[in-house]
């Protein structure tokens, strides 16, 4: 008989095949993408596929019913076992038998696409550093002594044309009982990067948990983590914790500080973030119920300090000109080498690529997330944290610079702020007539005016501001008139309102007073509002000092990244002037952009090579040494600038012209200087 | 002007130069081995060479005093500093400018050979897997935001044309500071392996110090290491401890069913050996005088239990049939893999292959060291230690198996046994005549019957008898009568001496009654004879085994290995019978020849490469299963043997055809089946 005619889709690659062949074996040899752990032995199910039958004018066939071998007893079995959709086959049982089309659906495929949320952005195409093979090894044969881990790679060679892997001790101590227990089949994760390979783990016998990995990104204030399943990149656990490297110092200079003070500050540091690293790991794996002996990968993104104390590099020279990194490029390394426990004992760690010594890995990771290097407009990205990172750039150029915005827009530093938390004002309005101010708090779905409110935060009350309501207020209040284009906060005699308190030598405003109840009075103080000019200035200095440097005036879309990020109000972010002067609609949040970055390196090896060139190609901007920051600096003081015009924001909202400055006090000259 | 000639010795590359060439470039380009750390910079001072003046028949030249540039300022500079042999030059510093002869003393040669002490052995070749590279490195630049590290590699690439290696977190930690104290001049210790390379050590400046490494022996009951160093080969220091996993278990079956009885028996022993390990190293570092962090590498051989529980691997495979290793291949592993510290921390550890699961590293690095494979007469080489590790083979074959002796060899399991340690009788001889014995003790210059002895051993005292002692006891006490073949032995009737105690229904021959001055009585009993043919019977099997396997009936040459092997006389072991029949002449002693295997391995990494090659070549016979053994190890019980005539022997030692069975004990006969 002649050869028959196998059309895969969605590829539509095609070819002819002597009758009797394996589905499978014609998928491979077609190169189609088609999933398998046991390699072809119908144990791990990895490899269905769903026939078509009928006319196909489409592929020029018509594929009649005795296409395939019949339904056989390796299928019925699996099917009682663990159940199979209707119509789906096993590719390596299913023998062709006539010319026949083939789907192969998108959970059979080895380097199958995750969509992202976030509809800008690229898909996650899954083709993990770390893959499965399931292998039967042979027996110890006392004529022909050999190890036990050299008949394993026998059996890798045969039976996946595998180059021999190395073998971390500690897996080596796992595989006599594993080959033994698994009556000499087991299942390893191998972890390739070009020829090489590792195993990281093995098990007895086919492993049906599949394998994870850890995208960690570690902030100087929180380090958040996500669990991904390495087979088809669904995130399956999410946890944060608090970086414990803030007891040595809020923000990244003044731990560098500590290190330089402190002898054995720097190891300190690093201790504890490692172990921070490991209670994170531990409890995000426990809550998700899988076995740690799984987890073995872990991609880390975070800033050049953190980079530094993570490996246990003392960060003194971050600290000054020229901002030397001990290493910009990406690290490979292993668990162990950071400290991670909690993990596969042999579990592989990467460390993206730094772009310079105040533009991190994290920054890596928001241009792999983002691809600024890939978009036709000019797209500028902020990852508003502690430090902000600056991205600027479209397909012809990118660059980036980092800015020292201090974690005023985290809630910190700011006289009733506090954690973005159950209990913290996240949203809030201020009537321009009434001056009264409704606010939304976490943890309830109502406003503060709405029925029911009062109940609905009875759980947790009323206890403070947080980022994006700070932020929110500031704007508000210089929306109703309450605050000048300086920043100076009126009295209650200058804007006709009781919610303005004196304050020594200046006002605040009277949010919420709960102190009847024994609550915090939560105020915007003239404090407050010092201390997110400064951080806003700082951020817009940096975007401006990217666009000097490209030669533009205005940039077609902004995005905010950063978990931050996502809940920023882009009026409100406009209305301060945080960002330059867009239409609103060309404003979009990214979210943990970083953390997404870290994801995509997890997910997909390719990623990381495509990274690793890129960060080589972004122009690197050192706002420390670059006089023009200042003077940007300075002008961004004012809210929202003093000099820049910001028309598309003035075209949506109406900014009073008011001047509290009495010319006496000079509180807001001086402060301004600071 | 025409290219000057240059003709380099001993290698005898010649090569025309444009004149104003410097010698060492003209030897790198002609492939001259000639050493040089600073890459040409004329401050390591080993490129030295020597220039021949004067007429040059065999090289058809005559070499005017110009012929090279005026000795410069950069050589008297280093010659004031640091002393240059007379008429010696710096190779980066002397120019050609005319034809000349130029010597390449033996400590320029970057592969110079290091004799070995040994008549018979190979020298060892200098190609160590870790050397010394001083760099000067480009300074960070803002503009140009690179790593240390990055700008690191780029100066190995420019300078000395390497490809971008790795680096241990533990290295990168050093980078910076020791970039910054050498000026931007570090020297850096570059383990090569294949293409791939590693940063194992950084210095500032221009390392003077050397690299140093541990060949370690690590044995079932002492483990032993020298400290080489890598420029020259030199042992610079050598030491050894006692195992301290003794305490488990004598010998390695005994470990074995520790771990297999005991849960958690397999770490503790991991422990104790890996932290005597440690002690070793510092101890034997210490007594050098180096820095820690100079010592980049470390070999080890040792038996397959042995080299399990170094790696944490339980041994219960290794305590069944079929013996299975948990790896036999060759590890590259480093210092922290097995808990190694006291050494650079980067250090990288080489562990050699195994050749079966009863034949191990050791055998492995006896087989490199003694080469067997490249022998054109059939060698039979014995390792004796607590296991025998023997081989046998000539460069058309090899073959390889271990024996269990235990460790009566090295007396223990014998009445008056100790470890050979001043105090303890090493040599003995008794009169055939007055059957009064004569001996040695270490530490004391003189036989027991001299003048002065009594005071040479005052200090020590005479405490026991050690193996090579108990060996010469039992052989004198058959070739004085006092033993018959069966290893009976005869009482003082049937020998007509006083020494012949009884001891229950056997005897017993006194060496020496120390009891009146608060000493030991130092006897020889039966069962230390019983002992003793055990643990030769399993030696000779073991030989018998590979000689049937290989159809001879006799060896060209026995080599006895292991520091033991050091001490036996030959013709002492042979009336025993430990091995078989050859002229006296034709047994050599090769020193701890596995501990020399894994200096050499150290030395030279094309050994590495050579020994993984050579083990897949040689015939592994597993003693264990084989039935042959058994009737050999019967046979081989009677002194010297029951059926094998050992013609050699007796035509150079007269053995008495006596007989002290009377019949009724039994006592030979029942202790010869247990």
């Amino acid at each position: 008989m002649d050869d028959a005619l196998v059309i895969f889709t969605p590829s539509g690659k095609r070819g002819r095949f002597a009758r009797g062949t394996p589905v499978l074996t014609a998928a491979r040899q077609l190169g189609v993408d088609l999933d398998s752990v046991c390699g072809g032995r119908g144990i791990c199910s990895k490899c269905q596929v769903t026939p078509g039958y009928g006319a196909f004018p489409k592929h020029g066939v018509t594929v009649e019913p005795g296409a395939l071998s019949d339904w056989n007893a390796v299928e019925q079995r699996y099917k009682d076992k663990r159940g199979l959709i209707e119509g789906r086959r096993l590719g390596c049982q299913a023998r062709i038998e006539g010319d026949v089309v083939i789907d192969v659906p998108p959970e059979s495929q080895l380097h199958r696409q995750v969509i992202r949320k976030a509809a800008t952005a690229r898909a996650i195409t899954m083709n993990p550093a770390t893959r499965l093979y399931y292998v039967e090894v042979a027996e110890p044969d006392m004529e022909n002594p050999s190890g036990d881990f050299e008949r394993l790679c026998e059996a890798l060679a045969d039976q996946w044309s595998l180059p021999r892997p190395a073998i971390a001790p500690a897996v080596l101590r796992r595989l006599q009982p594993a080959l033994r227990k698994g009556n000499w089949r087991v299942t390893v994760a191998l972890h390739r990067t070009g020829d090489a390979g590792q195993i990281t783990a093995i098990w007895p016998g086919l492993h049906e948990g599949g394998i994870q990995g850890l995208a960690i990104d570690l902030g100087s204030t929180t380090i958040a983590a996500h669990l991904c399943d390495l087979g088809d990149g669904r995130v399956i656990g999410s946890s944060g914790v608090m970086n414990p490297q803030i007891r040595f110092g809020e923000d990244l200079m003044s731990r560098v500080s500590y290190a330089m003070m402190n002898p054995g500050g720097a190891a300190e540091m690093t201790t504890a973030v490692q172990e921070a690293l490991t209670r994170l790991a531990t409890a995000i794996i426990a809550e998700a119920g899988i076995d740690a002996a799984q987890v073995v990968e872990a991609v880390i993104v975070c800033n050049p300090v953190m980079h530094h104390l993570l490996l246990g590099i003392d960060p003194v020279e971050l600290g000054q000109a020229p901002f030397a990194l001990a290493t910009s490029g990406s690290l490979a390394l292993t668990a162990r080498d950071i400290g991670l426990s909690g993990v596969a004992e042999a579990a592989q760690v990467y460390i993206l690529p730094c772009i310079a010594g105040h533009v991190g890995a994290d920054a890596a990771a928001v241009a792999l997330s983002e691809a600024p290097d890939k978009s036709d407009d000019l797209v500028l990205i902020v990852d508003v944290g502690t430090n902000a990172e600056i991205l600027l750039g479209n397909r012809d150029r990118v660059l980036a610079c980092s800015s020292p915005t201090g974690p005023a827009f985290e809630g910190a530093q700011i006289s009733s702020g506090q954690r973005a938390a159950p209990g913290a004002i996240e949203r809030l309005e201020i009537d321009p007539v009434t001056r009264e101010p409704r606010f939304r708090v976490i943890g309830c779905d109502l406003w503060s005016d709405e029925p029911g409110f009062a109940e609905g935060v009875a759980a947790t009350g009323i206890t403070g501001i947080c980022g994006s309501g700070i932020i929110e207020a500031v704007a508000e209040m210089r929306m109703a008139g309450l605050l000048d284009a300086s920043g100076l906060i009126g009295s209650a005699e200058q804007v006709g309102s009781a919610r303005m308190i004196p304050q020594g030598r200046t006002h605040a405003y009277l949010i919420h007073d709960g102190s009847a109840a024994g609550g915090p009075v939560i105020t915007v103080t003239q404090g407050d509002i010092r201390a997110i000019q400064l951080a806003k200035s700082a951020l817009y200095a940096g975007a401006r000092l990217l666009m000097d440097e490209l030669g533009v005036d205005r940039v077609d879309r902004v995005v905010l990244a950063g978990a931050f990020g996502a809940h920023i109000s882009a009026k409100h972010a406009m209305v301060l002037g945080m960002i330059p002067d867009v239409t609103l609609d060309r404003v979009s949040s990214a979210g943990n952009a970083a953390g997404t970055g870290a994801r995509i390196a997890l997910c997909d090896q390719e990623a990381r090579v495509a990274i690793e060139e890129t960060v080589h190609h972004i122009h690197k901007v050192e706002t420390a040494i670059e006089p023009r920051f200042q003077e940007h600096f300075v002008a961004a003081n004012a809210l929202p600038h003093a000099t820049d015009p910001f028309p598309e924001l003035r075209k949506v909202v109406t900014l009073p012209e008011v001047s509290f400055n009495t010319g006496g006090g000079g509180d807001g000259a001086r402060r301004r200087r600071r």
